[in-house]
């Protein structure tokens, strides 16, 4: 593991960037999901939303465009991915490819994605069943169930 | 399985599709991988190639590209992602996520990405073994080394 030392306060303030996009992207009519990459010393490399409704991009999950925005980077074995909710086999696929030490997930409840398979393949993974993520997501899904199947392939 | 038919020459004219695509890349100076989202008809719905060089984009990968050519669809399971190489964990996360029916490959010589995965998942996986992909991704991977292992996160 290279990722550097990061406590649960940590956590919740890179949480807190991800939660900022996934409202951003709600108040848009968007999924709501957000998440952030993490730099070594802390820093915000890169931060994003998902963006299939405001794009018409079915490949811009919150984790790609947090990816994308932190542009070319040498090496990823330091950062950690932050996201809102527990990330889809194409995210999890990202990490795992390009060795992003840490993944910080919001909930896992209302989608089970591949944190666990993550975790099998020495991502470390952090999972901080967050209130209100769990809030927005169950709501988004009440509200757009048609929209989620879509954004999730099914 | 949900995709239609098709047989070794429609798999031979879809990535025909695919290496235009890588070839295009390779003269812009990129990574010189391309693929193609097919439909059920045969028609092709997306093309794209690997862009990180041309665009910054780290997660500009010739199957993503082709995916978000296509733009949103309201099902993936009669489609075919066709891709000069074996698709990495990215891709092939994204090929299981949307249940994409058919992945066909055109070499897996140059890079064995997670296509075997694919296959154990249900995916219908063809592997071309094709002399002119296999030819494009040694002479890159022979010139260009550190953006081949940038591109494939090592």
């Amino acid at each position: 593991m290279n990722t550097s030392h990061a406590d649960a306060q940590d956590y919740r303030s890179w949480l807190a960037v991800a939660v900022a996009e996934a409202r951003a992207g709600a108040a848009e009519g968007g999924v709501p999901i957000g998440a952030a990459l993490v730099g070594g010393d802390g820093e915000i490399l890169g931060r994003g939303r998902n963006r299939r409704v405001q794009d018409g991009d079915p490949a811009a999950h919150g984790e790609t465009c947090a990816f994308r925005d932190a542009g070319r980077q040498p090496s990823y074995a330091a950062t950690t991915m932050v996201t809102t909710l527990s990330p889809c086999w194409f995210c999890s696929g990202l990490v795992r490819q390009f060795g992003i030490g840490r993944l910080v997930v919001g909930e896992v409840r209302n989608f089970h994605g591949a944190h666990e398979w993550l975790a099998e393949h020495g991502v470390e993974v952090i999972v901080l069943d967050d209130a209100e993520c769990v809030r927005m997501m169950s709501e988004f899904i009440a509200e757009k169930p048609r929209l989620w199947h879509e954004d999730i392939g099914e």
